[in-house]
């Protein structure tokens, strides 16, 4: 029997108070949200949601993603009422201030019970579908028994607002994620002002063109709240509830407005909020009766989890299933064969076909992989190694058509990975990480390990012209921290950059791959060179005079540039810097071994990247000599363009020659 | 009276014969869109696009934007055979390759009548809702008699699944965009397959609950495309006309397949074609007959724009009307007597708050500027001197409420820009850069004075952490082509980028701007130094040894710590780097001047940013010291975050210390 509202009503009073008082004492933060959505969550956590406070990373607990990350209070009010190990009481208190887990908007990599980080807008609920993706995927393979639980998501109207909610509610209607259950917080109230400044939407009839169930409860009725949550649950489609709140509800003279949205509420008003709430207690004390009930309501997942993992002790997949779920890869996952196989009859394709050819090999050794693209599923060179499409009618299958939606792509993968059991990669073309920038940088903040396949990685693409040429791409996503961003020259460094990414369990890896073909340059691989980030590949043979540095498929041009100079008697290595992050990584030794720090008239270094030159410098040194693009590309055959812009042996010589020194 | 289907197929069919003969001689592109909406297109293009071929320019044609960019052939055929000066058949033949002007994808930039640079999916339509803002907007100030137009958008199943659809098609919703109408291609066919593999959506449905008409036609029986459109254009809400069309249309065995989309048709199919279609000509042929029908209803066009310039001739306001559609300022424009008045009474604020008061100036003295916030208003400070709200009840407002859109808003904003007659500047927090990134190049390509009003620009921002903390985003957007970034230091600074930005024709501008106060630095003002990118703010007094190089709320910072060194007996330097592009753009003098290529053990350069380092070796020299944030942020308190993050004059110091040879 569920609680009364004389028992909910302290309950949910319980996170506006804490809400109020944590902002107030931070002295910034957003109160609106936790104590307009207050009723709703209380509901939600102590009614609906399958979760053990004792035993935050349960496989099948179900997920809750706030969202509208800006009301973090409300998810830090509810880990502690719920008796999470963290945050404490003493966390709440130092709510925003350095060191404490309670950050401004809540970070997964800070607090179990935290699934994701939210805060840039929409992108919580574009994760949560891709949680539901996953849950109903690892359902597909491991059944009912030890996968059956639900996504629940609060949303506010910025997430509704935004381009990737578009993207994510299509994706959600179109796979018919039924477990996937959105709680809009429908205050009609944004930063600016009413709703009604900025849309006139008619939201419900929105979500159900997609495919979408809507229901609407008025969210300060708790009856109401566990009807529509009860329908929405019960609801074979991804279901909107419309909670429609008062924004700071508890506040009597700023309530309903955007006053209370962004800032503390003030001395003055938080009295008065206490005496309208009957709240009598003082900040971060929250009395042992009220505490006991959220305590025992919590308990009941306890139970669950016990049972659960009883069924799991008797599964016969175990190993299996806690091996997925902990992220690791099949014990003898290798791709030595085919690299042998490679070395053995060295192949001049595309780096994205060599992607493909490296995915037939991993996809029947690794069965956590889910492959896609945002519609370029032929160019992309994604959909490889067998796997078939997974639908609504198939959850099974580990091949997604993401359809034209490289944002949502993105946020689902990002989803996918942090429910974890499932290693999402997935394509577009390289220009278009502009269209899913906020998400990558959002695997790299959470450390999901999210493989993002981007081809067509230069002007090399040709005749598509400036709009789909990279110049500025690879090198602005290399200064995403913890976002490995990988440019390989030939097969086996793909199959390489392919190892590394599935093996980075906390980072995320960009492969940019080409379009065009490439020769296979190396001829040996005894070990991961690509792991070094950069290494020597073809070592002068005279007398060393030049450090020849290049990426992806300007390798094969920096060798033929090298065989010139050597034949003028002038030594020059070749150094491949396939991800300079992992280069900046290697010890100094190392480095200094690659890329010795002496005077540019002893080494001359040379960068050649199909890119922008800007921030080479940290390689060639600043006397060194930077091969690039620095302006928009231009449409027509892809030889035409590497002509006019200079990436030709005949060009770059001279360039040479004129900066060292006879 | 219209021209009956016997007359229009064959015009329809040239522009099939057109694309395909084009795209086979390019041995790349995309006939199937160009042959599928020939027949909207030439009802749409004779009948109701209101344009005169000899003046592309004139200020009251109604704007035409090919949303579906790919194919491109289609508005190439369009204004080749409607009489456009170029492209001329030659060009045509020429198609995808280097110098012809029908690039990949239409490109403003190249061909008049190409209003916009599309192929990115999305923003062509985004864009289009941008420019009928500026429309209704221009015709509250100028009247029916001068601004009376419409804006035609052809996009494909791409355009709206993308993100951006949602943002533009609510806020087109939401202002009543009666004038904006919209021809989906509805062929049911993408890249990967057929639509049903990726959606499931009630297209019509959605974009109804956004408060837009819709209507349906057959795209391939002209009466009914007729139909449609009128209905479109006399509806007073914006028009989504479902064109049901076969991709590829007249290639008899590949029409309504995927393989029609992006690749040649091949020999024979094109024969197979030819034979379907009844066109017998070579290919670039267009017997006369049909030429002069295209050039005959071309005609009107001419006739009404007479009309409007005598018109024109009789309006009082002519030469400001003028001035506006040129994009000119007023003549009088001049900020000096605010930054006078900064001068004689220094102000300590956020440069944010010294944008605002930079527009409390601006904003009277230049009619055409249109601001707006992507519900950030109080935060960017966008809204100033005294500018009201744009809404559907009041077109000549200047301010716009974009809601939670920043995508959207950055789109709509390159629409009002390449429109012409209005300046449009938008802001949000310097992070969700990453949200409308790909609209910020397209502005860069485009060449369209759009300006960035970006706040929060650093962790100085604090509390709300990583997720609102720019980090990379300065130096990332430095490398777009053609952008100009700037990150002014004071109030002074930050009127002299406003001033540039205004006055930059061709260049979008970033404007970053902190959320917290900095000190007034400069007392003088006899030019725009900020105009010079880089100068040098403070000389040193003792013999020079280090020249601290940093940007906007940092510049403080390098001042204190210069004034530590010069109290130590060591000269430095102070420039102030507010943009890097206008720095490099200086003649070799005056970059020597400023940065001396000396040693660094004669003079150690330092550059101080709170961002990324990378990049920076370019003005410190590789010996340097970049003073930056090579991680992400944290939440906390600005202050504690600037310390934690090493940017005191006591972290600094010793670094320097170390660096300089005693």
């Amino acid at each position: 029997m569920p609680l009364g509202p004389d028992r909910l009503a302290p309950m949910a009073n319980a996170i506006r108070a804490l809400s109020m008082d944590a902002v107030e004492a931070a002295n910034s933060g957003h109160p609106g949200m936790p104590m307009g959505m207050a009723d709703v969550a209380t509901v939600l956590w102590s009614e609906f949601l399958k979760h053990d406070p004792s035993a935050p990373d349960w496989a099948d607990r179900d997920r809750f993603v706030l969202s509208a990350g800006h009301g973090s209070m409300l998810i830090y009010s509810l880990l502690y009422l719920s008796g999470y190990a963290a945050p404490t009481i003493e966390d709440i208190r130092n709510f925003r201030q350095l060191g404490s887990p309670c950050a401004g908007h809540p970070e997964n990599f800070l607090l179990d019970g935290v699934e994701c980080t939210t805060g840039p807008l929409g992108q919580g609920l574009a994760m949560a579908v891709g949680m539901a993706i996953a849950e109903r995927h690892l359902n597909a393979e491991f059944g009912d028994e030890l996968v059956d639980h639900h996504t629940w998501v609060i949303a506010g109207d910025g997430c509704l607002m935004e381009g990737v909610n578009h993207e994510a509610v299509g994706l959600a209607g179109h796979l018919k994620l039924g477990r996937l259950n959105v709680m809009w917080d429908d205050n009609r109230i944004t930063i600016d002002g009413p709703t009604d400044l900025s849309t006139s939407e008619d939201v419900e009839a929105r979500y159900a063109a997609a495919g979408w169930h809507t229901v609407r409860c008025d969210g300060h009725d708790f009856a109401d709240i566990r009807r529509a949550l009860e329908e929405a649950k019960a609801d074979p489609r991804p279901s909107l509830v419309a909670c429609r709140t008062v924004i700071g509800k508890g506040a009597p003279n700023k309530q309903g407005t955007s006053a209370t949205h962004g800032a503390p509420l003030g001395k003055d008003e938080i009295a008065a909020a206490r005496e309208t709430l009957g709240w009598d207690h003082p900040p971060f004390e929250v009395p042992e009766r009220i505490l006991n009930d959220w305590r025992e309501v919590s308990a009941n997942g306890k139970q669950a989890h016990s049972a659960w993992r009883a069924k799991l002790e008797d599964y016969s997949g175990k190993t299996d299933f806690e091996r997925r779920m902990a992220g690791d890869l099949p014990v003898d996952f290798s791709l030595q064969d085919y690299i042998d196989g490679l070395l053995a009859d060295p192949q001049t394709v595309a780096t994205r076909k060599a992607s493909e050819m490296a995915l037939g090999a991993i996809n029947p050794q690794v069965p956590q992989t889910i492959g896609g693209s945002a519609d370029l599923t032929g160019s992309n060179n994604t959909k490889a190694g067998g796997i078939g499409p997974l639908t609504a009618e198939d959850y099974a299958g580990r091949y997604l058509y993401y359809g034209i939606r490289e944002f949502g792509m993105a946020s689902a993968m990002n989803g996918m990975a942090l429910h974890g059991g499932v290693i999402p990669y997935g394509g577009t073309f390289l220009v278009f990480t502009d269209y899913c920038r906020a998400a990558i940088r959002l695997s790299a903040l959470q450390e999901a390990r999210v493989i993002y396949v981007m081809t067509h990685d230069s002007i090399g693409l040709g005749e598509d012209g400036p709009t789909h040429q990279p110049v500025e791409h690879v090198q602005s996503l290399r200064m995403i921290p913890n976002l490995l961003v990988m440019r390989p020259a030939d097969t086996i460094e793909t199959a390489e950059c392919w190892e590394i990414a599935l093996k980075s369990k906390t980072r995320p890896t960009v492969l940019a791959l080409s379009r065009q073909n490439l020769p296979q340059i190396r001829n040996t691989a005894r070990e991961n060179m690509s792991a070094r980030g950069g290494y020597r590949i073809k070592a002068a043979e005279n007398p060393r005079r030049v450090i020849l540095i290049a990426t992806g498929s300007e390798l094969a041009l920096a060798m033929d540039c090298a065989a010139k100079l050597e034949g003028q008697g002038i030594g020059a290595d070749v150094v491949s810097m396939v991800c300079t992050q992992l280069f900046d990584e290697q010890d100094a030794t190392y480095r200094e071994d690659i890329l010795p720090n002496v005077a540019p008239d002893q080494i001359l270094r040379v960068s050649i990247e199909a890119g922008t030159t800007f921030g080479w410098d940290r390689y060639t040194m600043t006397n060194g000599l930077r091969i690039g693009i620095d302006r928009f590309g231009a449409s027509a055959p892809a030889g035409d363009l590497f002509e006019k812009f200079g990436f030709t042996v005949e060009a770059i010589i001279p360039q040479i020659m004129n900066n060292i020194s006879e």
